[in-house]
């Protein structure tokens, strides 16, 4: 490939960006389309209406570009949380060192890249990128110090900034938690592995163990039901209903028993009726406090008084088997995983194991069905299997169809399929959050992505020589070092490509907007505001970027070009994300900042990675000297990492005891702390999935509440 | 080497354990060596005086192996702690274990091996040893099922042993930690990285900390000093006598200034001193009170009110920046490494990684001088160097001498470096406690001898091909499969030499003996108390044992005929060890069965090494229904250690919630709170190095509280 067919593809690239951009900034001021391109703003306001009529619908704008570059840091965190935050920062950090690495290694690597190899230059355009790249040095060549200084420099700003970011992220996080402070999930901790009693229910053991041990700050606690019960009780309380009716209880008596059932709370309403003895109502209640009785999980969610307390309930060892009452800090209420809740704990290690096993065999197999499917669509081989396609297959047009794009195609359609098993393996793994199986996923889709789009491109052959690189660890610096400038072309194209076309892609909404097309012409559906709440797909857009990054730091001392590039691509996608998180997403839960440590832990990654592979280059090109400085910044880089690992990541995995007692002291002053307690009974409901504003099960008790109030209406519950 | 070389060789080590034994079962006897054999029964109370002449004296008796046999498990838990039974029962698993293994290899595996070449077989005692290893089947054979089917069996009774055993032993802590009821450290925790503040020490600031977070349950605290400024502080604390005296203060109001040098509280002597404002008195105490915030460090022992309060102040992340107030667990009393109490916390990261790269330096390049020395001795080499020795070494004699002996005395005198050079690591790392630093050498210890006993025996040559072998990993089964039978033989001749004579070794303290002969009658001294109180060295025992079992386990099927070697050094180890935990060693500090997690891991490590040996074996011999069976082996085998890990491990790591709200609750019944709370004054006193009976810093209060009480004494202190 030539600089111009370089320029050309680019050309393509910035042409189609051009168009999709254009059309979006039309599309979204159509009225139809609001549910697609202001789904936020839908699930909280109606977005105002549009003059269905005027000239200024059908012109593109960019004033889109200018709301979404103006919008302040504070207005993010207010409309998408500390994790979009965080991950605008991911972007902004990719901008910054990525501007450092361009012009260092502009004005300092280029030029001796190119003027590397004594000998004639074609003229630029007609020049091979080749010439660009490392291997147009020549052996033994005094100027290797150049990539050496540029590697020193790129390592040691991107130390700087990744340091800052970290201790200011790590500050944000903890303004969040000051700033949020009637968060129910700081007063509450998930037990899992209750013991099961043979005496009295998992709600009984729960009472009994915390109002032995922790009997200062225990306040109250919700069991969880098995998932599918949920329903079943709620019949189980209509029927009730009637019961009540029927034995004509004492309106003074405020009935609780939905309380009973899902806080778990044995509640005077239940002990009157078995007090007054009215066969028809006690037969009900001690058969359905036995069916309740099967139905509850070993999990719960424990209330304490304080924070403090909580927090040291959920990190203290609590009994001397350690499977049983295992304690953990409570999910925010809208991001409990509630189908996980039930697994046993004693599963959860094999689970583990098992789901890791399986994802490292669904990254190195991938590839397995891809190229079989390639082989197929060699059109020999497909004609002989499959006779009756030869009368088609004699059409040239149809031939370039199937050999050159059904491949492509079924490889893309295969890459769809990564993110939802992903997210399937780490619901299966027991994540108890929702914000936690994303983080789980994002790993594993990091993982997958490095590995397939770095390692399987550039070892290219069969799977099993893909796997014999790695199992002689001595060569593998100087093999990556032949293997990566091979494919530096290639990575450009691929930031060109597949990185500009997902922004536009992602600006598009293309499958909400076909859903949305499709249910207004052909269903003639009016309502527009069904389902039209997302939640940010962190887990594939954090890997997205950060594979990006990789790609950047592994060839910017390499092949120098890709940078501009890159930087194009980093400086949409920060407007681009600004603007989906702005008008798309809904974020119903966060996980608090915790995509920052993987992102730190892959550019750290990516660091060592790059001087690794320039160690192979250096001791290729035999230059003993920048071999020498290059193994010190290695050691620096890895000792970089391991203190900020010290620094800064506990406050990641644990609550600080010094802020939370602090918040629980301004709450005993100002005497919140009552109304904390009452909205603590209703903060968790496991029937939140179908609406995310009312809690049905407080509803289904105003409505009980009502009908006993009201005996008449009582038969339209 | 044939059956009658090894008979023979073992004959010759069966004498010289008879003899050594025998010879200790009379010098044991003799009055003069009561210091070097019974050492602790010496440091309690005085050995019963013996009859000087008698003919009983002189004959060797087999009474201390019937003592040894005869004591209970509860004596030596009094006697020795927790960590002696646990170390006995590694012991008693290796005895329990071998002995099954014996037996199925015996009658299983042995005939299997010995018949597995069809020919004809010599005499048996001229057989050569190879003819009983795997070596002399043949490939393809039918009969290698019984070698699977043997390694099942060990596999599956070894994890059900482990398995029990950890519970026990797991069970057994817990029973200790309740048994020890007012043990102080249950009271306090360690803080360290204490925040520097111009306007107090470090005291105050500890102060003002504790009794604002954890206002509740604080109790007190006490600093910790510079090493080597407490003897400056006893020498001001004689002055400040001086300074009492001279400014008369009122007897009524107790002194209690030592506390406050050692204990952290400013008390109200100072403060009735400073009122008075003598100006005598008030200068000195001006002086005394800045020299000794200049040499606080910034780490104190805080205690609590409950031993619950301790546990969560130490496991709760206290500041937002988690290099500051870092709390732990304070080790027992006797237990506290004080020196490294010092070292700033923000350096701990560093030298960890230091040390471990130190050790794992040290143990790849130990047999580089060791080759260098051996190749020194190579006659003609050595006389080239030194010419004035051409003369000596025309004497036959020297020079074999000088060949065979001397590579062999330097091996020896470089490996007694190990266990020193490796507990100097240990305390450079950082370690808080004595039986930490001791579990962190037992590790690095266990790795050295595993890798340079096996590794480096198996894969002679030199040192760069040993690590050769370890680049290509697919490869290293099948590496392994081909060297470890070749080497069987070696290592049964190593169990009867150097297992066998090290116990012998242990039993007669050669060290001990010969610095008490040499002071008894070079130095005439008459003294025979001084200096006799060893601890248990865990950290160069627990590696010893562990190596033999790792031995035993790699061979056991490859070599079957080790197996009754291995059993008699197991039980002669018994032996030995229990008499030497009964009569010689004093337990001053114990880890609290620490040692248990390392030999579980350490005999998982070697089922696994052997199932993958056996794996090479197998595929080497072509039986791939062997192969097959032996690959879910090792995946069950790992599952079983993730399991365990689960399910047992954080016992050793943390205190149980459930168990120390319990004790806490028996003593606040019976009222004992007020007693523990004096006695944790004084627990802690950084002068116990000399004497570990009384408290320095006690018995010097005690005279000073007479000294003051009678003035005129004070001259003699």
């Amino acid at each position: 490939m030539n600089v111009a067919a370089l320029l050309t593809s680019a050309g393509i690239n910035i042409g189609i960006c051009v168009v999709l951009f254009s059309l979006y900034s039309i599309l979204r001021k159509q009225p139809g389309n609001v549910s697609v391109y202001f789904g936020r703003r839908l699930a909280y306001r109606r977005a105002k209406c549009i003059d269905p009529f005027c000239l200024e619908r059908f012109v593109p704008s960019p004033s889109w570009i200018l709301k979404a570059w103006e919008t302040t840091e504070d207005e993010l965190l207010a409309v998408g949380g500390l994790d979009a935050v965080v991950f605008l920062r991911i972007v902004a950090f990719s901008i910054r060192i990525f501007s450092v690495a361009a012009v260092i290694c502009t004005f300092l690597v280029l030029p001796v890249n190119y003027y590397g190899h004594e000998g004639i230059h074609k003229e630029i355009p007609s020049e091979s990128l080749d010439a660009f790249t490392i291997k147009n040095v020549k052996e033994g060549s005094d100027w290797l110090w150049t990539h050496c200084l540029a590697l020193y420099i790129i390592t040691c700003s991107s130390g700087l900034l990744l340091y800052f970011e970290f201790k200011n992220i790590a500050k944000m996080r903890l303004a969040h938690i000051i700033g949020s402070p009637t968060s129910p999930s700081h007063f509450a901790i998930l037990v899992r592995g209750i013991p099961w009693c043979a005496k009295g229910s998992y709600c009984d053991t729960v009472k009994k163990f915390f109002s032995n041990y922790h009997a200062a700050s225990y306040l109250s606690h919700q069991m969880v039901y098995k998932s599918g019960t949920v329903h079943k009780l709620m019949n189980d309380a209509e029927k009730m209903c009637n019961v009540f009716k029927a034995t004509s209880v004492n309106q003074n008596c405020m009935p609780s028993f939905l309380r009973c059932g899902f806080c778990g709370e044995p509640t005077n309403s239940f002990r009157k009726l078995s007090d007054e003895d009215t066969v028809n109502g006690r037969s009900s209640y001690v058969d359905m406090h036995l069916s309740s009785r099967k139905k509850e999980c070993a999990a719960a969610f424990v209330f304490f008084k304080t924070r403090y307390a909580a927090i040291v309930a959920s990190q203290v060892l609590q009994s001397s088997n350690p499977m049983l009452w295992v304690t953990d800090l409570a999910p925010e209420p809208h991001d409990v995983y509630w189908p996980n809740l039930c697994i046993p704990y004693r599963q959860l290690w094999i689970r583990k194991i098992g789901t890791l096993m399986a994802s490292i065999a669904f990254m190195l197999v991938f590839l397995v069905p891809v190229t079989f499917v390639q082989g197929l669509t060699e059109l020999d081989k497909l004609q002989l299997r499959l006779p009756f396609l030869r009368g088609i297959l004699k059409n040239k047009f149809i031939i370039q169809l199937v050999t050159g794009y059904l491949p492509s195609v079924i490889l893309i359609l295969f890459l769809y399929a990564v993110p939802p098993m992903m997210m399937l393996f780490s619901a299966v793994e027991g994540c108890i959050s929702r914000s936690g199986r994303k983080k789980s996923a994002c790993y594993k889709i990091l993982y997958f992505t490095i590995w397939n789009v770095f390692y399987v491109n550039i070892f290219t052959g069969s799977f099993i020589r893909q796997l014999d690189v790695f199992s002689s660890v001595k060569e593998l610096p100087s093999q990556l070092a032949k293997a990566v400038p091979e494919q530096a072309t290639f990575f450009i194209t691929y930031v060109l490509s597949s990185g500009w076309a997902s922004l536009a892609c992602e600006l598009m909404q293309f499958f909400p907007l076909f859903c949305n097309l499709f249910s207004r012409f052909i269903l003639r559906s009016k309502d527009n505001s069904s389902d039209c709440t997302l939640s940010f797909p962190y887990h594939t857009e954090v890997p997205r970027v950060l594979l990006f990054g990789f790609l950047g730091f592994t060839c910017s001392i390499l092949a120098p070009l890709i940078l501009p590039f890159l930087l194009v691509y980093f400086f949409l996608a920060y407007l681009v994300y600004r603007n989906q998180i702005i008008n798309v997403y809904v974020s119903k839960y966060e996980s608090g900042g915790q995509f920052w440590p993987i992102a730190h832990k892959t550019t750290v990654f990516s660091l060592v990675f790059t001087q690794v592979v320039a160690l192979g280059v250096f001791s290729i090109k035999r230059s003993t000297a920048a071999t020498g400085f290059t193994i010190p910044l290695i050691i620096i880089t890895l000792l970089f990492h391991e203190y900020c690992r010290q620094r800064f990541l506990p406050i990641f995995n644990n609550h600080v005891a010094e802020v939370l007692i602090k918040l629980d002291r301004q709450d005993e002053e100002t005497g919140r702390m009552e109304e904390i307690y009452k909205q603590l009974h209703s903060a968790y409901c496991q029937l939140t999935i179908t609406s995310h504003d009312s809690c049905p099960s407080q509803s289904l008790s105003h409505q009980l509440d009502r009908s006993i109030q009201d005996p008449e209406s009582s038969r339209q519950v």
